[in-house]
């Protein structure tokens, strides 16, 4: 993109057709030069963060081109969240396979459109290319926050509470249902979507950042699954946590296909995609950060509290002994 | 990246082991967040850019690891310093292929390191993923302007001079060196190398930056060549300019190869990768243009001046009839 708009090539044309009426940012100079330009708001900090996603990597090859453009904003929009950040705007770098359609670009580019309006969150500029491979999306992400006060993974201390927003487990499931069309028999057809939705459209908590930013010690999104991801807070921050399996907030329908297959417990605690934001909250903080969130209509559940000490956190059923996970954190390598 | 450093993955082992040691920027936070922190300088807006190198597209799939690494800084480095941008840092996406080598990666993190070390632009965050497609590499490039100033394509005016740094068409014909090991037979080995140099590892003129920002009314870098990237400028900026095709500065080299094969002018005019500057200079301000140029140890040359009018730009020969270019404008697309 920012390649010389009105101009002849493919490209170009592609630029002007389907991206031009999202760059709506001043900053964004309508697509027609070779950088945008933000200028922060003065004493904020940027936060910084890219994300991609390629196709039979991260998305099913046929998934449909406005729910990959909504997914790779939103993996990004989840990370801004999670570290307290407002959006601010984003680059697109989209390389395209051959034959893509001019209606897959268009649907792409509305499902792009659809969310950047939603979360207010402008589309800054870009760089398309065709590629022999598969298609492949990389947004950078762009969020500001009061200098200093990004939330990282490592503030989180002895004693502070440990919440999660949502429920946990559901793109997980919903990935099974997703590969496997014969599993989860026992679901109603409601559950059965709910699950499947959970997994292709996240839902970033940005409604709930402020609240994260003024109170959380210490916060990321789960993307690696919940087990993986709190194994990373608990590193950094130099903590250690134990957690009562059953604490862990649960979907009806997630709870009804475990009720059927119990072993189902290790997916919905490692497995990927939630995109729901784990955060640790000081003591003195707890019931503030729990009106905010009631308030923000964020769902939020406590799953433990921290202690101190360098152990992995270690999940237990109701009656404390340890449940081992085999893959505690979820990689695409 | 920034996907929990210390931890079991391949991916954080890859992080750790090849790109942790070049994330010296203390708002990168050692890649061990989610996200990289920039406090932009009071008084500053932030210049953004991202562009991407696909294997088989961009560059040769067999391109040595450290030659694609700085190669995909530079066409960045390239973009803000045409912009008048001072480099601040990037994020990495890269995309590698099943069967991607340590000492693949290794080469690669090391000609990273090695630009970024020399332009003084450090590695913020990024990501990095597997691929069943081809190597694929998306840096987004972050510079710095005081307030307002960024350098667009739009600013030019009638009567302003026409600046082109270096040489133009060294890469375009380097290129074709590169694809027909029999073409150039005219050319001596050093000239043969200068040409393919200039095609496989193009010099930003970053040293130029604060010159063309203060001194210049427009300006882009030639990355589709200097017919294409002209067009851009004249018709972004709604002016007219006819060059006489004798006062593009040629390398001895090309001069060579021009001399055994004229047709070749062509391809020096609209080839790519040329990642000069094209800059237009109001006149009272060429002297001092030239000099803070000539200080900088960045060669320029005039080469027209632009007029009233949106007639695309116009070559001609020394007896002023007009070259009538094929393609004017390069485009992968």
């Amino acid at each position: 993109m920012n390649k010389g708009a009105a101009e002849g090539s493919g490209e170009d044309r592609l630029i002007a057709r389907h991206f031009r009426p999202l760059a709506k940012h001043p900053g964004a100079l309508g697509l027609a030069d070779d950088a945008a330009v933000l200028t922060p708001p003065p004493g904020c900090d940027l936060v910084l963060t890219t994300d991609g996603i390629i196709a039979g990597v991260h998305v099913f090859p046929d998934t449909p081109a406005d729910a990959i453009a909504r997914r790779a904003l939103r993996v990004n929009l989840s990370d801004l969240a999670a570290k307290g950040a407002k959006p601010a705007g984003f680059l697109l770098a989209v390389a395209l396979p051959a034959g893509t359609t001019d209606e897959w670009v268009a649907a792409f580019a509305r499902g792009l459109s659809e969310d950047a309006e939603h979360y207010d969150f402008p589309l800054l500029g870009g760089d398309t290319d065709h590629t022999p491979g598969p298609l492949s999306i990389s947004i950078t992400a762009f969020g500001t926050v009061p200098t200093g006060t990004m939330v990282r993974r490592s503030g989180a201390r002895p004693g502070d509470a440990l919440f999660v927003t949502g429920t946990v487990g559901d793109a997980a499931l919903g990935l099974m249902l997703r590969k496997d069309t014969h599993a989860g028999g026992s679901l109603t057809a409601a559950q059965r979507n709910h699950l499947l939705t959970r997994y292709v459209a996240p839902e970033p908590r940005n409604a709930l950042a402020e609240t994260v930013r003024t109170h959380a010690s210490a916060a990321l999104d789960i993307s690696d699954g919940l087990a993986g991801d709190l194994a990373k807070l608990c590193r950094a921050s130099r903590v250690a946590v134990e957690i009562e399996a059953a604490r862990v907030p649960l979907s009806d329908a997630a709870r009804a296909l475990l009720a059927a297959e119990p072993a189902l417990l290790e997916r919905v605690l490692t497995g990927g995609d939630d995109y729901e934001i784990l955060a640790a909250v000081p003591a003195s903080k707890v019931e503030r950060f729990r009106a905010e969130a009631r308030a923000a209509g964020v769902a939020v559940t406590e799953i433990g509290r921290l202690a101190a000490g360098d152990a992995p956190p270690q999940f237990v059923h109701v009656d404390a002994t340890p449940l081992d996970l085999e893959q505690p954190s979820y990689s695409h390598f």
